[in-house]
């Protein structure tokens, strides 16, 4: 195996010092079952399962050095004991209601840690029905003026921000998905978008102006859904003016997981691809949205990308050159939380025999994503105490779409993403990067 | 993104003139696929899907740089229209009725190469049903003495060589699995497995008879069935004392290239795993081998050590202490070649709630391994241009249990597996390899 | 086991004299894979598998009597040998041209019946894209006046018997599922109806138009699609006055043909359902024509009604009451005529405990189609000789959404159905009709 | 409709009075979640769902006649209030202990009826560790002299009978699958038996003594497992002469439930069948015993015997007469009491075209089989108070290998088996039996 010389020094990283707090626009599922869970493993009653921040080892050097620390042992992140937690929701009063309505964390698992939650109280939430049709929002803020309402964000992350003595914020959207849109001009500069709040723009979403109250507030922003929020060229500039880490879009959770595991696996051995065909059932509050033609629609154009990325169509036309791929998500109310998928996978081999692969997979979506809410704060604050700005794109391995820091457009294919994480990792510690190749 | 400067100076590869003899003890349904596809496509009548060597390319150099050569445009490969066939087969004539006997391939496929495929006639084998109860053979070589046998193979090898005017062999078995067993005494030593042969020793199975012959030939030999053959120290030693590369065992194909896609993704993510349960329903004439528990066992241990091997319990007790992995093998004469894989993998995430994966895999066994005998046969012969000799671990991402050239044990993660794969060939021709950290 | 005591007489039924003309309105692949099978089974190269009228037997009396003739040989139905084809299509032009469009059928079966197949010329259809948006009519009649269109059926049906020299025909819808609509007043009485062909009535589907013209020639009328049809007051008060039997709605031919025997499973263990998912892919014209959602409706609408049919959600609340039911259709080329269902069934038993079923259905639509037109083509005709009119709700066995004969609804239950088509034909023949009681 | 004019008379059947002593040998996950499911129900927590005799309506009559009783008011049953519990086990204390140990129930439901389950304690059994070699009895009867065995039972059943104040007993066996044996001298008349009893004959097996136990004391006897128990001579004719009924064999629960709805269904509609392949996995007690293959070869004879019988392939060679049926069972430790199937049919249609459904099966074994020993508790109690005796071939909708009265082989298709349940209950009540013919 050889080793990629550093060509790097190791970056300066800001200690970890005081309280982190962790913001969740959007309390539902999700962020209840995320904050239960680090709340729980405080408590020592549960181990973070899905976090690479916590549980995963990283190899430093040459195979036979035998060093593997833990990636919290290698990298200076937050200690779980030091985050605090808020967020706003227009459904849900508090934590604990939250978790007790999605229904995926059971009593016993509750019990223990139910007042800790019940003290998580949400925030009123910026919401705009027309974005969510099938939401009713009750815990809303009062003012449907754009930018009085980006000054009421702005001033409850200061009040949280004092509230909870907290030294460093990051905020991690949890919400719903919202109707499809694409961007437009007032979307292009900082300058348009802030016009655009003052004239109430209708092309203006609530998660567009959380994101730009995070962003003001020097708060890095990681995008959990397919919106476009930190998507956008105004926010870009405006990330990159103000010095904020931004990362999005969409978690990458059950199916899409799969699918940048798949593809990349059937490309690796050259097997043709005819067609992909993706339905998802759920009955939780996700899906209910998403049983809106429009709110899908945004959900499909984030979960379409993934293949055509990863199989290069456009190389290799004999084999990726002509695929049919159908992605659906049906609102199925006896599935709960537990977001199934069914996956059919047309692929051909030697001589274009065609073969087919069936993939069920009876998941859980909160428990898919709470590690990803998890890792991305740690990773995001760790970010911008490394004096990053910007899109991270080093952390495209936990997003479905996931946005590029230059033009060339970001890896899909999962076990590239993994790499480039792990070796930004260690170039900013100022270790090698690994290859595999024979001579090692 | 960067890059590892080349630690090697490129090695000097012999070029590839004349004609390369590929010899397959067992010409069945695999041998006659990959005959057969492999004539077709020289006819034009078909693409070798699933063939690296063929298909694939390969980036050099920086991502801006442009460079994506087809790999047998990189390396010098031999090129399809100089490759000869021949094997040896207990039972089928000649590679027509092997293929017919198969119903792999469809008469229109096999039509237009019908009389090709007659003319390449398989030597009588050397073959003994105490290691393959459930066959009988009937084109077999009369002496059931083992030195004689030898003998016989290696003037069967010379005579090949001479009547189709071949500059370069190897040896690709593609027989049938043998019953179990562990290595013992005699394969010790060179010396001891060549008094073993003269002494008739039970212990000596056919397949590592075939395997001396070819090396004592100066014959490359890679290994598709999971029987031990060239995985002992004496065909190690043979092969370093002769400076003949080796490979095995076991194609990777169906069930454990899917096994080896998912459970690196599966730690990737460090999502936990409970249990994999995998069963396989075939009914070829390798389903009918395996129906036999003597030779199943041989399968078994070879598709068992996967799991364990990626998944590094030792690192992760907690994610990965206690997995319970089934596998099993039913002959079911419907399915014929068509091997049907059905998985069902239990794993747990954050908090330790469990979710269920269920892979059912329509596949069709030698339409997978046909692509791997091509990229065998042209890479061993490749490394033997390149004066490799001994076990060629970069090619570990054909196999299911690889041999590993050294006391670590080899990868099987596929992506690790095809990364070692590109960037050897980089490093003998003098590329750097590539990594994927943020710089680049 | 007691036997009932027969009831009635055994009914007059006229000799199968002469030939027999079928007519599929709809010349695609479900018409062609029927015709092709009629001919290669009298041609001694098939097996008509899936036909009761060919292959099924019947017991007759008391177990211990062993009657159990062939159905075929216990009631008069027309000999294979005895039938003629016909047809309409706006797209194929023959019948040979429609299979190798459909792709159904392979060469080798085509083959040796090409030409008889390519005589088999289509009529022009009446046709209006308003109705099937996704295709595209070429083969059409060039009046758009609707009684004329009526007329020029009748004139066509008239030449079809004298040039065929015909004794009988029947006729069976084989074509596309036409836009979602209900029964309007235009279609209330005869006289309604033939006011609305005169004045060109937006509401009177071209469907409606064949059956018109089928049941004004005295040819009975099977609906094989979910188009209302022969479903409609007008058109039972027609069938009576002609005194020609109707029979539909749409074949109950994969995913419904499957729910109609689980759902009386669940129900005869008394096992709750909670949910149940269906989703199909297909890529023929069929899943083309599906893909609009105006054709959709009317498929779901046959889809939807099995469930609540069978399992009396009225009589068991506590089991039944309170099932989610969603069905999908995607048009997905891969798949070709080869549709397949993935359902998903949650169930739940003792103290209401849940369980899951899921049933992977990789299936042939017109193979599973074309022995339902031959038996009702049949039966159809026998029932017209043994002077039966209108809904002939004994054949309910073959449709999705059978149409009742009195207010009472019509079975959903296979086996019911099932039951009611042996008990009808022993009831005609003056047979008993079987119990399966313990004195027996 | 026509309906059978009753051919009998109603049967005389005694009043349900005082307790019914429900006794299982086994007890562990299913005699207690038989048990705490009847506890629970008498407490108003829970629905019996699965129970035909709480749940399920029969109708009476013609359909018009709107008679519709639920069964259990229809037919004079004990009442789930006069129930009281016994029985014997090898390792559980008691029944709570079994349930908590079994992992079916969750603890909110167990908590309340905790105390009344711990006051169910278990007998000593009478155990063997030759036939069910994967478990170490330690809760065992100390005598090995198998009469002495049998007369200690004899006195268990007494001694229950007389602390519990019951006016009838009945047993169901819950315990294991034994390792497999056919029918020997020994079976073949009560004298013989009963020598063999003396001389301590190898082969009788412990489940033959708990029956000779229970018909000796007048209790019926009904089997819940594939052991022969009641399934021999000796029996047959000791239940004859001591007037006691019997039934058997092996709870129909899962897998085999499904097929015998499918296979009918494939009949039904005259596809052919091919291959069935069906596996199973599961981790409680029973799935570490029949990991033994000499007990899975009984389980395996009892489930294999389902689809000829259902198929006729005598009679349907063409359809049915090359069927390749492979069934396996697998010990997989954390699926736990939920055990799961997978079943691949492969079938044809039309011209002899293949098609393929797969059933996946996520079941819970003690949940599908409570109800059936409820069930038959009750029915076996109701036709002792009819006086019945003998083998009750009506019941045989509850057994995957269904002992018949006759010679003639009993029935397999569920549907029959419904049809006989339901029309032996009219009978007796001196009710109509139902047929389904269209003059109804």
């Amino acid at each position: 195996m050889t080793y990629a010389r550093a060509m790097t020094k190791p970056v300066d990283i800001a200690p970890a010092t005081g309280r982190l707090g962790v913001l969740t626009p959007g309390m539902g599922a999700v962020a209840s079952t995320f904050i239960a869970g680090v709340l729980a493993t405080r408590a020592g009653h549960a181990v973070p399962v899905g976090s690479l921040s916590q549980l995963a080892h990283i190899r430093l050097g040459k195979r036979e050095e035998n060093r593997n620390p833990l990636i919290r042992e290698f990298v200076p992140l937050a200690d779980l004991g030091d985050l605090v937690f808020g967020g706003w929701d227009p459904i849900s009063p508090n934590a604990l209601e939250a978790a007790r309505t999605a229904g995926v964390l059971e009593e016993r698992d509750l019990g223990p840690i139910s007042a800790e939650l019940e003290g998580i109280v949400a925030m009123d939430a910026v919401f705009d029905q027309r974005w969510v049709k099938r939401l009713e929002g009750t815990r809303v803020k009062t003012t449907t003026d754009k930018w009085a309402q980006a000054e009421a964000l702005i001033a409850d992350i200061e009040n949280f921000r004092i509230a909870n003595d907290c030294d460093r914020l990051v905020m991690v959207w949890c919400g719903s998905t919202e109707a499809y849109q694409e961007a437009s001009a007032v979307h292009m500069t900082i300058e348009s978008f802030e016009a655009g709040l003052r004239a109430n723009d209708d092309n203006i979403a609530p998660s567009q102006i959380y994101a730009y109250a995070a962003i003001m507030s020097g708060v890095p922003f990681a995008n959990g859904a397919p919106n476009l929020s930190v998507d956008l060229p105004c926010m870009r500039e405006l990330a990159a003016r103000e010095g904020v880490p931004i990362a999005g879009k969409d978690f990458k959770t059950g199916q899409t997981w799969l699918k940048t595991l798949l593809a990349p696996g059937l490309k690796a051995r050259m097997l043709g691809l005819r067609g992909w065909y993706s339905t998802n059932i759920l009955g939780n509050r996700d899906g209910e949205v998403l049983d809106d033609p429009d709110n899908f629609k945004t959900k499909e154009v984030s979960k379409l990308g993934v293949i055509d990325s990863v199989l290069q169509p456009e190389v290799y036309p004999d084999l990726y050159g002509n695929v049919d791929h159908v992605v659906r998500i049906n609102y199925y109310p006896p599935r709960g939380d537990n977001k199934e998928g069914w996956d059919n996978i047309d692929i051909f081999g030697w001589m274009g025999y065609p073969m087919q692969i069936k993939v069920n997979f009876l998941c859980r979506d909160s428990i898919l994503a709470a590690p990803i809410v998890l890792d991305l704060a740690l990773f995001m604050d760790l970010a911008n105490r490394a004096g990053q700005s910007g899109v991270q794109e080093w952390l495209s391995f936990y997003f479905k779409a996931p946005q590029a820091a230059t033009p060339v457009p970001a890896e899909h294919d999962l076990f590239i993403q993994q790499t480039k994480l792990k070796n930004t990792l260690r170039e900013w510690m100022g270790e090698d990067a690994v290859t595999h190749s024979e001579a090692g």
